[in-house]
C-alpha cells in the first residue's frame, strides 16, 4: 500500500501524524511526505539570527532526517513561498503531479478550517488535487492516478470543527515518533521552553508532546493515538457496503 | 451475526430498512424487529371505520408477515400508548431486556432528531438502553449484553441533520423489499393515492417508493441503496485502528 | 417573467433544474442558460477517443439542443477553462453583463458548498454579480439590472449543507424532462452504465436517474420535485410582509 | 383567517408578536391569545409584596387587557404551575383541543431553543400538538382540525440560534402596540426602570422597547418589524409550488 | 469568593476539574461539590463482588477523602437513583436549595451534550436551577440567592460540540490533583489497567490521566490545563462592559 | 492602550462601532480608523450625478470628519478597488504595515461571513495579517508588531452566524455618536428616506438608526450597546487564567 502525505511546512510530519507514519512503514508500505514551502519566515520568529536560506536548509534536512527516522521513504520540500502559499493553478497542477508520481493509495493533509492562510489554502488544494489528479485530459508528467482514501490529521490549537472519526494506535512506536521528532531541534527547543522549564525530566518535554496522543488515545481506549478525519473526494461516490458493520 | 431494530411503529421496518434486513437475513444473521406501538391512532386517521384494536391487530400482523418475507427471525409488537411514548425507566427497561434477550451485534433505530414526538422518544431510549444493557447492576429478566454498533436509518419529511454515512447496496434484493412491502396494505395504499394516481402501471406505487433509495444509490454509485447514520454508544471507546483505511 | 440559470458546465440543466425550466417555459417565461465552461475536461475522462475542442463542441451543442426541449430560450456555453473556473474580477464582470443583458427576475446557481471547485467558484460570483449587477457605477455593455430571487438548486453526491425549502412540483412536464435529458448522450450512456445494467426496460435510466426527483417529491407530496433554496441577495433587504403567510 | 398563539405567560403576547396581532385583527382575522400560566412566580421577583393569586390575577386581566386593545377576539390564562411547566400529555392534550375549539389557520409559539424550562417545554408542547390535533383517534372536546401553519415569534436574550426568514411590518400599527403593552403595568415599570432612567421623554421606554423592532426593520426595510421562523408541523409536507416565486 | 459544582457522579470531580477546585481553595475561595447519585450502578460494571450499598459507601467516602485533599469545604453525596437522574421538579428543588445554602457566586457543572442520561440531566437541572434559585417566590429552607457565573467543565469521551473558551492553568498544583484523585481507588485501578499495562513508571497512570490536561495546557500556553465553558444563566443578561477588554 | 480597525469602506465607522471609538478616545486610548476603499463605487447608487472621484473625495473628508467628532487619532482612507478588494499579498502587506505602524493592542474589523466580497476579503486580510505582522522576517516599512486582541462589531442585514459575546455600553455617549455619524450626509439621507418619512420629529432618523444599539443594549442590560465577537488570532494561544473569572 502506498500513502502520501502534503502539508504547508515540515514540522507538522513529526508533531500530528508521525506515529502513524512509522506504522504503515512497519507494515510494508511505502510513504511519501511533501512540504510545500520550508516554513523558514515561520522559523525565522524564534531564530532571527539566521538567514532565510539558511533556515530552509536547516528545516528540510529536518524533515529528511525524520523521515528517515520514521521509515518514510520519501520527503521532499517544495520551495513555495512561506505565508504566501496559494490554492493557484500552479500549486494544484504541482500538488496533482506528484500524487501521479506517488500514487498513493491513500492522501493525507490537514484539516482545511485552519488560521495560518497556508493551512487552509495547502488543504485545500490538495482534497482539489486529490479529484482532478485522476482527469486524464489534466495534462502533467505523469499519467492519471486515483486516490482511494483522502484524510485530514488534527492539529492543537488551531483548527475549527475538527471532530475526528478514525484513531490510529501509535502505542507501539511511540518511541520511534520521539526519536523522530528530536530531529527537528527548534521545535524540540520551542516546545522544551514553552512547557517543560523547571522540571528535572530531560524527557520531560516529549511527555508534554505526547499530550494530545494521550488524549486522543483516552477516547479511543488505547495508551497513545493520532487522530484523523475522512474527507470527500469529489467524484468519488460514498461506497456502498453489502451489510452493517460491527 | 444478530442484528435488532427498534422503533416506534410497525410501518417503518418495511419502507426505511427493509432492505437492510433482508440482505442480512440471506447472509445468515439473526435479525429481530421491535416497535413500541401498534401505531394504531396514527393509522385511525386513515382507517376511520375501524376501532383502534382492529388496527393495532391488523398492524402487528402485517409487521409480522413483513418480517417473514424479509427472513426476519421474530418481530414483535410492544403496547407502549401510541402518540405518548415516552422515554421513561419503564420504555428503557423494555428495551434493555429486548437487547439482552435477542443478544444483538448491532442495533438499529430512528434518527433522534425527528417531528415525531414518539420516534423522538425511542430512539433515544434505544441510545440509553444500549449504553445500560451492559451494566449488570441493573437488573432485568436477562443478563447483561454489550451492543457493539448502533445505527439510525434515514427517513424522509421529518428527519432534521441526518448526513448518513453508510450505504447498503440492497439492488439485488429490491424485489423482496417490494414484496414484503406489500404486507402493508395501508401503507402501500397510501403510496399509491398519494403518489401515483392516474399511472397505468400497477407497479408505479413501488417505483415512486423506491425513490430515495436510488437517490441515495446515486450517492453511493449502486442501483438502489438505504442510508445509516453511526450513533455513538456511551462508554464504548472510539476504537483505534492500526493503519489508516483504504 | 424572466429567469436566468448560471452554471459551471452544461449537463447539470438538464439533471438538477430541467424539469423547473420546463415549468417556467410553459408559463411563457423567457429562460436563460449559461455554462462557464463547456467541461470538456470533464467529459474527457468517459471519451478518451475524442480530442478537448471535439467535446466542448459537443457539449455545447447538447446544451443547445437541451434547451430547445425545454423550452429556454436561449443557452450559451462560455470559454472559462474547466477545471480553473475561479470567482475573478473577469468571470464576475462576464456574470453581471449577461444579468444586465437577459434582465432575470429570478437567477439560479449551484449550491455553493461543493467539492468541485468550478462549482465552488462559479455559484459565489453569481451571488456577487446579483448584488454588482445593480450598481451602476460598475460599467459593462448592458445598463444596471436588479435580479428580485436567487435561489439554488440541489445535486446529489457533492452538496453540503444543502436544506431545500422550496420544491417545484414538475410531475406534468416530467417526460419533457427526460426528453430533454435525452440530449445528453454522455451522461445517458453514464447513468445506464452505472445503474441500469441488466435492467430489461429500456426506460430504466430514466427511472433512476429521477431518484432524486422522487425523493423530493415524497417530502414535498407529489411524484415528482426539484429543490430549491434561496440564497440572500446583499443590499436587497429581506421583505417586510403585511401578514403572516397561510 | 384564524389565528392563535400559545405561549408560556402573558407578558410575551404585548413584547414580541403584539404588532402582528394587532396587522391581522384590522384585516378581519380573528386572533386568539393562550397563556399556559399567569407566570406569577416570574412576576413576584418585583412584586415580593403581593401574593401569588394576586399575581395570578393581575398578570390575566392584563394579557385581556392588552387583547382588548389589539383586537384579539378572546384571550385566556390557563393554571398550568409557573417555573414548572412540562410538556406531559396533559399539557399537549389542553394544547390539542384548544387548536380545535379556535380552529386556527395559523399557530404562533416560543422559539423552543430557550434558557426557560416553561418557554422550552410550551413550545415543543405547541410543536407537537399542531401535529396531533388532526388525528382523529386523539378523542378530546372538540374534532380534529388540521392547522395549515405554525410560527415562531422571536425573544431578545434567550433564544439561541433564532435566525427569522419572515418580517412582518407593523409601522402603521406601532402606536396600538404601545398602547397594548402600556396595560402591563409590572413590564412597563421594569422596563423603565431597566433603560430609561433619567431620560426626560416620558415615551422613552417605549423608544427603548421598540428597539428589536427597529432592528428587525431595518433588516427587512421598513421602520419597525416582528420577526418570525416557520416550524415544521410533522406530517404536513412542504408544500411543492408550481414555479418559483419571485 | 465561593465555587459550587454539582455534578451526576463522584469521580468527575478528581478527573475534569479537581486541579481547578485546588486553585481556587489556595486563594481562600469556599468550594462545595456535590454528587447527584453515588454512581453505585457504574461502579459495579468493576466490582460486581460488592454490593451497591457497599459501592455508595465507598465512592461517598473516596469524594470526601478527595476533597479533603483538595481543600474543598464540604462534599455531598446525594440518593437519586443512579442510571434514572431525570431533571424533575424534585432534581430541581433539591439544587435550588444547595444553591441557597451554599450561596455560590460560581456554579459549576457537566456540559450538558452527553451520552449518559445521568449527565445530560443534571447538567439542564443545574442550568434551570440557576435560574429559579434567585426567584424568591420558589420557596425552599433557603433564602433566593443569585449565581453570578455558570461554566460547564469538559470531559473527553462522551461530549459533542464541547468548545471551551477558559482555561485554568493548574500546572502548579498538578501534584494536588494527582494526590486528590489517588483517593478513588477504582478510578485509578481502571486507568492503570487500560492505559499503562507493561509499563514500569510507577507513575505512568497519572501520565496517562494527565493526557487531556496537557493537551488543553498546549492550546493555552502553559503545561497543565483545564477547560471550561460559560453557559447562560436565563435572566441574567450579558454584561455590558465599559471598554474592549485586551 | 491603542485601537485600530479596518474596515472595507467608510461608513461603518460611524454606524457599527462608532460609540465604542468615542469611549476609548475618552479613556485616552489612541484609536486609528482605516477604510480599504472610499466605497465610491457602493456610493455612485445614490448619487449618480457625482463622479467616482468626487465621490471618494467626499467619503474620505466624511471618515475624517467623523473620526474628529469620535476623538479618534487618525482616519485614512486607502484606495484599493471599490468592489473588488481581494485578500491578496497586496493587501495584507498593506495592513501589516499599518499594524506595525499603528502598534494596536486592539484590532477590530468585520466579521467574515458577509454577503459583501470586499467586506469578507477585508475580515480575512486583517484576521491573516495580525498574525504576520509579529513574523519579523515579514519586512514592511515598519518593525514587527503583536496584536493582543482581534475584535468582529456586528453589523444588520448581511452578517451570517454573528452571535456576539462582548456588549460596549455606550450609553453615556450616545449623542456624540449621533453627532459623529451626521458628518455622513448620503448615509443619514439614506436612513432618513428608508425609515423615518412622515415622521415629524426631525431626530427620528437617529432613533431607527439607533434600533439595533437598542436592541442589544436590552440584551446586555443597559440603555444602548454595540456588539462584539473575539476572533482567533494564529499563534496567539488561548489565554490560560489563574481563577475561574466571576
Amino acid at each position: 500500500m502506498r500513502i502520501a502525505a502534503f502539508i504547508a511546512h515540515p514540522d507538522y510530519a513529526a508533531l500530528f501524524f508521525g506515529g502513524t507514519l512509522v506504522k504503515h512503514a512497519r507494515r510494508g508500505d511505502e510513504a511519501f511526505v511533501v512540504a510545500m514551502s520550508p516554513g523558514e519566515v515561520g522559523a525565522a520568529f524564534k531564530h532571527p539570527d539566521k538567514s532565510l536560506d539558511e533556515l530552509a536548509a536547516i528545516k528540510t534536512r529536518e524533515l529528511e532526517a525524520t523521515a528517515r527516522v520514521q521509515g518514510v521513504k520519501e520527503a521532499r520540500v517544495l520551495r513555495f513561498p512561506d505565508t504566501r502559499i496559494a490554492n493557484t493553478p500552479e500549486l494544484r497542477t504541482a500538488i496533482i503531479d506528484l500524487i501521479r508520481e506517488f500514487k498513493p493509495d491513500i492522501v493525507i493533509t490537514h484539516w482545511p478550517q485552519d488560521g495560518h492562510p497556508d493551512i487552509r489554502e495547502t488543504a485545500q488544494a490538495v482534497i482539489d488535487a486529490c479529484f482532478f489528479a485522476y482527469l486524464p485530459a489534466i495534462k502533467t508528467t505523469y499519467p492519471a492516478h486515483q486516490v482511494k482514501k483522502l484524510y485530514a490529521f488534527g492539529e492543537t490549537a488551531a483548527s475549527d470543527h475538527f471532530d475526528p472519526d478514525i484513531f490510529i494506535d501509535i502505542s507501539d512506536v511511540i518511541d520511534v515518533k520521539i526519536e523522530a521528532a528530536r530531529c527537528n531541534e527548534a521545535m524540540v527547543q520551542e516546545i522544551s521552553e514553552l512547557f517543560s522549564k523547571g522540571d528535572p525530566d530531560p524527557n520531560s518535554w516529549a511527555n508534554i508532546f505526547l499530550g494530545p496522543n494521550m488524549h486522543w488515545g483516552q477516547e479511543a481506549g488505547v495508551k497513545y493515538a493520532e487522530p484523523f478525519k475522512e474527507l470527500r473526494i469529489h467524484g468519488l461516490g460514498k461506497r456502498a457496503l453489502q451489510a452493517l458493520p460491527i
